[in-house]
């Protein structure tokens, strides 16, 4: 259960309208790997946790501050949109920096949300929930998480160098530190992790049966060796379990597959005339 | 450019057709996390790649090792779809083992196909390209690919424990290899890039420009405070910065929003009566 | 069974052309709430009605002049993007007119179309028949279709007010005074039915079975009751069955839930060690 | 900003897991018309009220329940698949109600959720920001808040026909309770601001701007007069203007189109010959 | 502007209910190449067509033909999905056969649509504009007409021989002779439009700003040759410009490519230290 | 198997930056008919080949070369972004080139990709695989292919006319070049298929059991018989078997459908009060 409480975490207050900017910080409210995206994914893995209390209350702290994110972003945006020249669309034609606001806006700002934010990204491209992901195993899902606090601090840094508005920086210079502390957060939480079950997610198949020579071949495709030069080309394996190998020209385990013709009833046979089944059928 | 050798990099061939399987196995064929996923994100982030030629050359291997993986589970589906009783429509409603073949097949397999494999997961909704990123910072982007590689693994184990083909499991057996593989050789990856920058993506937003407090706060958006007992609220913050701080009530730093009203040209405020711009226009 | 007349319903031609104003039209042709959408609701709400046939000849009726307004909105768009200047990019650079046009344009009516309208939003995004729902009981559906005439009118008075082309207006205030009506005609088939069944939709599910107290409850589930001062927390209930009451402190039916460990074979159980099940299976 | 309980709003424990309702269930989670619809939809027009603080204020405290049942129901999900027979897959063959659970699982349960609940419907399609709506106009709002209640009450109502586990019923006639009690909310706010504004939304515009006589027209655009025998094409208009028109036979304002011949640069007519534009241009 | 005729094109009657027939078939109502995506492809070819009069007239009337093929599969699954045992849970778990109906259909059917047709395909997935194509150019978009005739019958073949109801089959074989005339139909018309322009859509590029070589080589990107033993490798181009030429080991026009190191304010190189542009902002 | 070679298939070299028209060149790159849809769509039919090796071989070296063409297309667009004025926010205020590139690039260019190609099409819709099909009929396979490389080819040309810039127009018109081939190839591989088995796709389905007066028969659906004057509706069929009719004033085989009234489990049927089934059961 949920209580809303009306104070956003964080100041959203710009200095002046920018409905240009209020459509590029949509990317980080409705995008891939916005905010949406975050809070979405800390709740259905907190929701669905197995594990001991102490995760399921750690992935429900972080969703339920991210709930707050959206609304301090959508807040914003929202202020960024007070003022956009929808219905100067004459006096567009004479001055060229209406034009570049109508021009550069999304024009859905302007037709569908009443000049509101929306649960999209930047190009009006819907949120989904397939950017979302809680699979039950804590290593993969903590991975997903570091994943997307980095994806993310990186496309608001980007947006941070793209105004010049104290207050839009204002709030992107919180949500960057919290970014960056969620960073922090996942890599303590996968090194606790990784202590017990050591680095490979899941850790619970049975090494044996797999075909062990290809758990530690750095497999060159293609011509030229410039791959050979990295860390995982060289050195132990992060597992523990040998040494990188580096195969220069990768034989096929395989042999070129053969499928059979198609069945009767696929009618995708060449020359073979009529076919029915069920022929006795009326029609 | 790109060559096809006719051989596959390894056996793909089921003791028996089992379209049901054959079903479930395209989770990790056209995916959220399937071979194509990994495909397309790692020649992506290759082709864009602007760091030095090892990065390049070795994402570029990896991505054409998936195309061989993606062509190796095509080539598995087909086969267990090999005699799938789609048109013993009225043999079903006698024999159970029919009926059930035909109820958990998808029926596009039969109808759409022509019993070969689709780019679609196991419920038949096709693969999308936001499933995949190519942010252009390598550390971001590595970890996406070991997220990749983590949430695959565990898809791959998790179906090799829904199927006793020996046929099925040895090819499973060998991609489980690869992904391990791969995980080791993201982990090496990420520690080399670590090693020149520090584990946070980006790392060159200057640092006092954030709100730094922020930086290193576990914030308990709960009742109850399950969430003080795990690595991410003690102990040294893995980006060397400080201590994490556990924050058991945290406060607002923001207030109470108040939005500007409507713009008229909105026609969303109450009670204002009839309202048109540019008036003197026809109509 | 269709037959097509060639007039259009109204007339559809503008001043001038105006490519960015065309691709802005396209909201209300492919847009969430554009007419393709009320076009394919009202159909497969008249094909699958199972009610008597005066539902079902309204509806096809309804849905049938909806194709005409896909059709005069088609043409419109088209003549709209009549002499794009896609092919003009030198003048472009000298030319802030052509510039804003190439710009504000969807580049797809130059690349895909070949300047005719697409079946598309106002950002390019594909429409989809989850924007419509038939679900068999024409209270809810009615209100879905009252939902639809509502915010597509909202759209087209504010797309109204976006251009001074007396063509475009003219057509525009046909298709507003057709929301009108349809505005009207839901409130009236919506009365007629709320008449038989009350204003429940649907109205057949015994209330008895309910937690009944929760069926009068608003509970404010944030910190401040301004809440408390609207027509939905005082007074009757619409559906005749007691008095709103304000719940200022909602409490939990529910205990905090305990979610039973992650079976072994989804390997999502941190420190268990190897598993495999079937394990007499080769592989 | 937003906390969270530990306490489910309302018990949430089925008396057994029973995996193939687990999938249904997700219809009302993740569906066109679920909890994660009115969730986001609440919250969306809360974050961008322009209204009285009191339409704010009531739109985030149902929002922020809409999160609980989402809770709720994620609770559900997660122990109906308990016990999935994810990995019996050769006793499914002799035991048919183990290949009946088998069969009629969504398979993304058992291969990539780890037995937990997801954000998609009950065919695995993941929910998407276009199923909701927030124009910034209340009474258009509030029309699809009235649909989204009416039409998510309609499948609660028919899940519940459709199991008989005494923990899933009970924790369905709470939701049923809530969405009862929701329609008695949105038709009040909608009584409320009628009052105001009339019934139609947007009340802004101009009558005199429109084609006055096809606001009050019912058009039969079939063969057949069945639909003139409702309350939508008799007696007044719901917006006080007039009284409903029946025209059995609708003539068409406009004219057939005629489009312009394509752009050269379009490279659409027929038997033009070769062309291209900045010839003087290499290439 | 469009009539409606109250006769269905041809009958669509079962003898008896099957709900999971009744999910196959929404394939090619709602599916890829289903009637819907013909409908709404040739309405828009006709909509925007800017060609002679009878191309127009012809696109309209195969497209008002195509509404009613939409009508007779959406009457037809309604009436298999008649009787569908939605609430027999109970016996389910007795009766093979009722657990069967069950287990294959669609759940939607019964929660959603009240046992009505829905615009999606047999595994529910939303039908799309991103289907279907309106180019502009005649001979590409009869091209994919023809395409989308062969695909179609193709399907509806497929789905004759997966029942054996005399019903079925027999509005079946309707739409099987109408998919052979419309693909009669574009083979003529293509035939004309090739008379005039030749076989290469669009006909209008100046073929010598091409690189002319590349227009005649089959490029061998195999090891092994057999690709050269098909007509595409051998004689006279279709076009009449020269003969086919098998190059069995092409080689690369282009360089390796090297890209610039990425700009500053992207922060996606490694070791650079802190940046920011527009220093003196505050924040 | 794979290799990839070093070396572009073709130059991919831009004479200057120009981010604009880099957003216009994802609509072959990742667009509906983009080179990622060629790509999959041969691999895919080669994958999935169940005909003599001839055909397998020839998909998947045209497959290949298509992974040669994203691989082009993606270098030269991440060229064409080099130097996008991402961060000079207060620069476009003053110079309109600056404006004109900010406002007319893909924000996604700046914030997501890291100046790099993305896997969308020029709106920023992603790529997805319901843009391709492999039906497993030959036939009806390359007549999917001879659309897809005329819609390419089409948008190709006419991206040609939108830029002046000789590198680009250079790697074009090699990319019209091997557009041109594969019309070719494509249309001699259907000329050798219908040798064999006659143009209608798929050939198989028995002539005797369609309805076959309407195998020849266009019907006018449309009041005017302009469409009377086209090759569909005069002359010889071209699969043999008779002449087209052309059918002035088509009538109805079927009859007004009339559907049963709803189930009462689905509590759609008016006024019939309440309903419960298995009632017995507690809630």
């Amino acid at each position: 259960m949920f209580i809303h409480m009306k104070e956003l975490q964080y100041r959203a207050k710009p200095e002046r309208p920018d409905p240009v900017f209020a459509r590029k910080l949509q990317e980080v409210l409705g995008g891939q790997y916005g905010e949406m995206s975050v809070m979405m994914q800390y709740l259905f893995q907190g929701f669905n946790c197995r594990a001991e209390q102490k995760y399921r209350d750690m992935l429900l702290d972080i969703g339920t501050e991210e709930i707050a994110h959206v609304e301090m972003l959508s807040t914003m945006i929202a202020q960024l949109l007070d003022g956009a020249p929808a219905d100067q669309v004459d006096e567009a034609a004479k001055d060229p920096a209406i034009a570049a606001a109508l021009g550069g806006m999304n024009p859905q700002h302007a037709i569908v949300s009443g000049l509101g934010a929306m649960p999209t990204d930047s190009n009006g491209y819907p949120w989904n929930s397939k950017y979302i992901i809680a699979s039950g195993n804590l290593l993969a899902d903590f991975r997903a998480n570091l994943n997307a606090e980095s994806q993310g601090l990186l496309q608001v840094v980007r947006l941070y160098e793209q105004t010049t508005d104290p207050g839009v920086r204002d709030m992107l210079s919180f949500m960057i530190a919290r970014d960056i502390m969620h960073q922090n957060q996942w890599l303590a939480a996968i090194e606790e992790i990784e202590a017990i079950d050591g680095p490979i997610a899941p850790a619970s198949f049975p090494r044996e049966r797999t075909v062990t020579e290809a758990t530690r071949q750095f497999m060159n495709f293609s011509v030229g060796e410039e791959s050979s030069m990295g860390r995982w080309a060289n050195g132990p394996l992060p597992d523990g379990t040998g040494n990188f190998e580096y195969v220069a020209n990768p034989t096929a385990y395989g042999e070129a597959p053969v499928l059979k013709p198609a069945a009767k009833h696929q009618h995708s046979t060449l020359g073979t005339g009529p076919y029915v089944v069920n022929e006795t059928v009326k029609n």
